[in-house]
């Protein structure tokens, strides 16, 4: 199925404290996943470009030297090799994020 | 900048009817564009994965067999090879669209 809509896509137990669904393709993972409040991942990198948005609340990211509170409607672009971290807040986040699939 | 608020992102002029605004990574191309009302591309396909969401006004796409009309947070994968096409309505869409970098 080509299309979702993110007001009702069920999401599916990833990790303990995030739920998400994903597409993949040939070459693009899309993924739709939603992080509780008070996580935190504290940085990592690796060798392909990720990018994404916010689709409702709250995100701290850092990615290389630029750290900012990403709210809805704001977008992120991680280039390959980047080291990046990010932390939510008291709220969850939901994320729509895409990355390169690995071959 | 690996940041962008879609609410203020100055986007130029691309095509007659689209303007856009575009980061371009080592392996992925994320776009921020809006196509005015009356718009209809009649379909081409392509031989990488494209993806990505509406974040304002509508949009109709047929992906393959698939035909929707996609509003705000309704989101849209397009399998590499597979063919796809789009018409606006009276109103523009602003979308924000994925696709693999061609090398």
């Amino acid at each position: 199925m080509p299309f979702w809509n993110l007001n009702t896509l069920q999401l599916e137990e990833f990790r303990p404290g995030i739920t998400s669904k994903a597409v993949i393709g040939n070459d693009l993972i899309m993924v739709c996943m939603q992080i509780e409040g008070g996580k935190e991942d504290m940085g990592h990198e690796h060798p392909f470009d990720q990018c994404g948005m916010v689709i409702e609340g709250q995100i701290e990211m850092v990615v290389g030297a630029d750290r900012r509170i990403l709210n809805v409607n704001e977008c992120y672009f991680i280039p390959a090799g980047e080291h990046h971290s990010w932390k939510t807040f008291d709220k969850s986040v939901t994320l729509l994020d895409i990355s390169l699939k690995q071959s």
